[in-house]
C-alpha cells in the first residue's frame, strides 16, 4: 500500500478510500491510484485482510435464477466452501438479463465482497476488468466469461450433448429434434454444436426445422415440441437442452399418441420414476459450485497463476426414454 | 441520534460507532448507548439510511438448506422483493442445526444487514433480542420464532395435514402411516398434530408404530416406510410430512408388491407425471417468501405495529395416489 501511495503521489488514507470505494476522492486521484495499483500488481485482498478488521469476509455469487433447481446444489456447495473459509455468501439472480448481471456484480463489488463467482448471462465482461485489476478474485461457473480472460469451471456441454444424441442414433433414430435455451447462452450453443457433430458423425442430414433455440418458458417449448412431432415426417426422438426444457417435453411426450424417445441434458428429481424413466446427460452442479469456490479461495489465498478453464465430465444415465426405438410414422 | 448521544452522554460519532458495530468503543460506553437507544425507541434503520451513504442496503436470509428445491422459489421471491427495494440478499443454510442458525444470523447482523428473514432451525431466539432492540427488523418464515415475539409467515401445516389425512380416510383407509421430519421442527409437529386430529375426527384409533418422525435422509425414510408396509397388518396408506420424505416414499411404494395410497405435504416437480400421479398438499413457497419480505420492508419503512403471525392456506391437489382404495391385506 505504501508503494501504491508513493507511486500515485497520495497518502495511505487516499489509497484505502479508493480500494474501499469510499467517497471523498476526485476522479483524477482515483485514476492515478488505480493505475498505480495495476502497475504494481497490488492485490486488494491483501489490504482487505488488514482493513477488514472486525468485518466478516464475504463472497458474491451471481446465479441465473435462484429458483431453478439446477442452481440450488451449486449455490449450497459454494456456501459450504465459503463457510469453511469463514465467509458469508451474498447472492442474487441475473434472470438471464446481461444488464441485471452487470448491475448485480457491480453492486456486490461496491459492497466490497472479497471475491465473485458468476454464472454469466451476458457475453461481454469487460465491465469487470477494473474490479479484477483492483484485486477482486473472480471465477465464472457454468458458462465462461466473454471478452476477458478469467477462471471458468464448466461442464462438458459439447461432449455431453454429443454422447446423448449419439445414444439416440445408436437406438435407431434418424430424425432427432433439438430444443434448447437461447442461442447467445454458451451452454445452449455448445449443446447444439454437440447435436450437429453427433448427427454429422453418423452421416445423418439435419433439417433446420428440427432445431429450436429460445426461452425455456413452457409455452414456447410445448409449441415447438408439438410442431416437431406433427406432420408427415415428424421427429422420432427429442434431445432437450436443459432441465427446464426437459420438464415440459416430458409432458408433451406423455400426451402424444405415439411413443417418442427422449434424452435430456441435466438430471431431474423423480425422472427415474416416470414410465419410461427419463434418460439424461447429468451434470454435477454441486461439484461445479465446489470447484469454482475452491478456485476462488485459492486466488484469495494469494496463489497467482494464469486463468484456467476447468471442464467437468457429464454422465449419461440410461433409464428407458432414450432407448425407445423409433415409432412407425 | 442527537437524543441518543445526549442521553448516553457521548458524542454523535460514538453513537454511530455503536450502531455500526465499529471498534474503539468501551463495553461500558456501548452499554450506555444501547440503553439510550432502547429507552428512546431509536430505530437503527433510520440512522442506517443516513449513515449508509454509498453503501448498498442488504437483507439477510437464513434458510434451512439452499439446496432443497422447496426453498429455491422462496429464496428467489425474497430476492425479487429486496431488489425492488434496492437491497442485496445475503443468505445461507442452517443445515437444521440451531447453533449454525445462530452463528449465521449473528454474522449477518455483524455484517450490518438492514433486516433479517429466518427459517429457524432452533426453538429459542432470545439471542436475537439485542439485535431486534437495536433496530434490525426480523421476520420468521416457514416456522415461527421460539421464546420471542416476532413476525412470522407460515403455511397452515395443521390444516393442510388434517385435510390430506381426511382425504385418505374418505377413500376408505383406516390404517394410515405418518412419516415426518424431526419432532422439534415446528412444521413437523404441526403436521403430526393434523394427522392425529383427522384420525380422531374420523373415530379411528392410531397405532403408535404407524408414526415415525426423524431426519429426512433417504435411508431412514426407506426403512420406516418398509417397516410400516410389512407384517400382518400393514398400513394401506402413507401421509408424508414434506417433499424430501415424499421423494423417498414414492420410490418405496413403486417397488412394493401391493398398491399403497399416498398423500404428500409439498408439491414436487414431475409429481403429476408419475403413475399414479402423486396427490399432494401444496404450499406456495414463493408466496411465503414474498409475504415475509414485504412484511420486512414494511418494518424497514418505519411502520410500527405489534408482531403478527400470517398463516397461508395450503391446497390439496388430487392426482391419483391419494385416491387409491385400500389394498386387500
Amino acid at each position: 500500500m505504501k508503494d501504491v501511495a508513493a507511486r500515485a503521489g497520495v497518502g495511505l488514507k487516499t489509497v484505502s478510500r479508493v480500494v474501499n470505494k469510499e467517497p471523498g476522492v476526485t476522479a483524477d486521484t482515483e485514476r492515478r491510484v488505480q493505475e498505480a495499483i495495476t502497475a504494481l500488481g497490488f492485490r486488494r485482498n491483501d489490504s482487505a485482510r488488514i482493513l477488514r478488521k472486525g468485518r466478516t469476509a464475504s463472497v458474491g455469487l451471481v446465479l441465473e435464477d435462484l429458483a431453478d433447481p439446477f442452481y440450488a446444489p451449486l449455490n449450497r456447495a459454494v456456501e459450504e466452501v465459503a463457510r469453511a473459509h469463514g465467509a458469508l455468501l451474498i447472492n442474487g439472480s441475473s434472470a438471464e438479463d446481461p444488464d441485471r448481471e452487470r448491475e448485480l456484480a457491480l453492486a456486490l463489488c461496491a459492497r466490497r465482497v472479497d471475491g465473485l463467482i458468476v454464472v454469466p448471462a451476458g457475453d461481454d465482461h469487460r465491465y469487470l476488468e477494473p474490479e479484477i485489476a483492483a484485486g477482486i478474485a473472480t471465477v465464472f461457473v457454468d458458462r465462461p466469461a466473454g471478452r476477458i480472460s478469467a477462471d471458468a469451471v464448466l461442464s462438458d456441454s459439447f461432449g455431453g450433448a454429443h454422447e446423448g444424441v449419439a445414444h439416440l442414433v445408436a437406438h435407431g433414430h434418424r430424425r432427432i429434434g433439438f430444443i434448447g435455451d437461447r442461442p447467445r447462452i454458451h451452454t445452449a450453443a455448445e449443446r447444439l454444436r454437440g447435436y450437429r457433430a453427433a448427427m454429422a458423425d453418423a452421416g445423418l442430414p439435419v433439417d433446420e426445422s428440427w432445431i429450436s433455440l429460445g426461452p425455456t418458458a413452457p409455452g414456447r417449448v410445448r409449441a415447438e415440441a408439438r410442431r416437431m412431432l406433427a406432420g408427415d415426417r415428424p421427429v422420432t426422438a427429442l434431445f432437450t437442452g436443459n432441465n427446464r426444457v426437459t420438464a415440459t417435453a416430458v409432458r408433451v411426450i406423455a400426451a402424444h399418441a405415439r411413443p417418442v424417445a427422449l434424452v435430456g441434458f441435466d438430471d431431474l428429481e423423480l425422472a427415474d420414476l416416470l414410465s419410461p424413466g427419463v434418460t439424461v446427460v447429468a451434470q454435477d452442479p454441486a461439484r461445479l459450485g465446489r470447484t469454482a469456490a475452491e478456485r476462488l479461495f485459492r486466488r484469495l489465498d494469494g496463489v497467482v497463476e494464469p486463468p484456467r478453464r476447468v471442464e467437468l465430465p457429464t454422465r449419461l444415465i440410461a433409464r428407458g426414454s432414450g432407448e425407445l426405438p423409433p415409432a412407425r410414422g
